[in-house]
């Protein structure tokens, strides 16, 4: 029986693929130090753990497909608090930030349409891409100038009469770049001009370090026809395994279509939602012990890859990634040479291997992403096993 | 701003886009009876919300993309229990049925092909083939004969060289039929010779009255290769705002790529999970009670509607809608007249209209879909009003 073309070109994802490999590892009582994936360590705020136990309806029912009305009213309030302006119509809940990006994906592009994307790009972008039928080009950026985006016309370079939208992830992942306001304007201006949707995965808004502000697509004034954004409450409250996201535009036929889409799959889930929505009276503190707490994780792993000779990378502003350029050919066959073969004190770390978050073929081999996701103590630790593990990899491999 | 033609195309959901007049009708105090939708008013086991009341996880973190292995075992249990072997590496969990008919209907099917369908069926598998990019193509089935399946013939001559499945649900939504052993098995049969795959969507597999047993896609011996199961925990629990799903196959080859495109969204609620096992263990004694009080309802709507004149409509066996042809043109509104026009005792009735759940253009307009979901006090009362508005509605368009 064979599956379908999309079925068989699907991409592994690059940061979960290896986890067999570092099952059996830790099935030989070996501990891992996961990098690789961006589950933080932060507990989730007691007062959304509330939420879930405090629910005290009969029915666990269905709720609306456009998400709760009580969280859209909260996330116009968390919005505005970020100098957003919103109104409920304007947002729909999804399940998770994936399931934002699929839609925003489908409603913009037909089969067989583009979205430029700069690259490296977070890792799904590829599936859901493949999911939908549609191409994603790559923009490419580079680890020596720290992932800036090319001036607008080598962008423009890439536009075809397929491409329907430019998206990027700001902060990004895998990088930790940070868009400046006048990069998101200056693409913004580029997607009204040339007639395009500019759709912005900010998940990791509030992960800006060094005193940076964020600039939202929907900041950009006169871009409501063009503007959609792409969240979810994942990262920002350490609360991955709750899956609400949302998509916000205000196209109203845009939304009006995603209510469509939203509405075949009935509901996001209604608990989660709830949870999501306890959230958003968290006290402004909550975010700037977060930000501080990660900054210093993130000054701590450079300083320890700044001791490593011949790796490139620069200082990323934003979320809780690095990507890191290593003096080796493969870094995909180094994390499973370091599962498999290099421990120190019986301890191992685990990375994402970089290709995956590239769609050129070919580039990201030597790279891979780092989420600095562990406390300080665990991070210290994880980064000199992964320097001893780089440099015998080296040596051996010479 | 142009939209893609998916989001153009995408039809709004029959059973929720009526939802605004509703919502109108009770600002003006009326009370409407919810007959429109599959959202039961039986209450979640307490077993199961306890689960969510119980949480204990400091981080709410991302699970297995698979599903929780705590869950996966439960279901293998579960499926045991129903006389259907499986491993728990033949189960991905979902967030609800409507992704495993997503993932079903992708890893199957690549833009533009074919699955075929007896029609009326569950009106969102229309939002997900045009989402996917795929055709469905119907087996026309008719309420004189309670929408039983053409024989094979008929079936083959829809086939064509971009037919890759045949898709049921089995029992039946909106039709309450259920399919005897043998329609399984010669479904099975064309299926396997003509090698296509067989879907079949099982979510009311409890809800089967007069004694009747299911059978399911996997009861099928040596099928393993064709055969996929999509269930969910939402009508079996009564805990549609749970989210949780799942596919099931033999088939590794196929799991292993709807593990592709699970990864990809990374993984479904954690809690939800976690509640949807508590389900796993509850007594028989819980669905045989459920059985009794739904044939009761069936029973109950069943003798209303043979009351009223010109009404076309076999007596269910299965799940809880009944689909039913009226003496009228044009059911969507009568639906809508109901809800604008038609009170008794300020009170009126809402139901789903018919020609969403089917794919031929122009047939079903004159039926609609009636879900007993309600108390039989309620549902009494309901079809007295229903019985009364349309012989109103008859009059007045006569």
């Amino acid at each position: 029986m064979e599956l379908s073309k999309r079925a068989r070109e699907i991409q592994a994802s690059p940061i979960r693929k290896l986890n067999p490999i570092a099952n059996a590892t830790k099935a030989k009582g070996i501990k891992v130090y996961h990098l690789n994936i961006g589950q933080p360590d932060l507990h989730t705020p007691p007062e959304m753990l509330k939420a879930y136990h405090e629910f005290s309806d009969k029915i666990l029912a269905y709720g609306p497909s456009q998400g709760l009305d009580l969280y859209r009213e909260g996330l116009v309030k968390y919005y505005k608090r970020c100098g957003i302006e919103v109104k409920p119509d304007d947002i729909i809940v999804t399940t998770a930030g994936s399931e934002a990006i699929t839609f925003a994906m489908m409603v913009v592009c037909e089969v067989g349409d583009e979205i430029m994307v700069p690259e490296p790009f977070y890792t799904n972008y590829n599936g859901f891409a493949t999911m939908a039928g549609i191409n994603l080009v790559p923009i490419t950026t580079y680890a020596e100038d720290g992932f800036a985006l090319p001036d607008n016309s080598t962008i423009e370079a890439k536009i075809t009469n397929k491409t329907r939208a430019i998206m990027l992830c700001n902060p990004g992942n895998p990088t930790g770049t940070v868009y400046s306001n006048d990069e998101i304007f200056r693409i913004a201006e580029l997607a009204k001009r040339r007639g395009l949707f500019f759709i912005s995965d900010e998940v990791y808004r509030e992960f800006i370090y060094d005193g940076l502000t964020h600039t939202s697509v929907l900041d950009v004034p006169d871009f409501e026809e063009n503007a959609i954004l792409v969240d979810s409450v994942s990262k920002r409250y350490s609360a991955c395994g709750a899956r609400i996201g949302c998509i916000v535009s205000r196209n109203k036929e845009l939304m009006a279509s995603v209510l469509k889409f939203a509405q075949a799959r009935l509901c996001p889930p209604t608990v989660d939602q709830l949870a999501a929505n306890a959230g958003i009276n968290l006290p402004d503190s909550y975010f700037e012990q977060i930000r501080t707490e990660y900054q210093s994780r993130r000054d701590l792993v450079m300083s320890e890859l700044d001791k490593i000779p011949g790796i490139v990378c620069r200082k990323p502003e934003g979320a809780f990634y690095i990507n890191v350029k290593l003096p080796i050919e493969n870094s995909e066959d180094f994390i499973i040479w370091m599962l498999k073969e290099f421990q120190i004190d019986n301890e191992t770390v685990m990375a994402a291997p970089g290709d995956g978050f590239y769609a050129t073929e070919g580039l990201g081999k030597n790279e891979l992403r780092l989420a600095y996701i562990l406390c300080q103590e665990d991070l210290k630790k994880a980064m000199s096993i992964f320097a001893k593990g780089l440099a015998t990899y080296q040596r051996i491999h010479k």
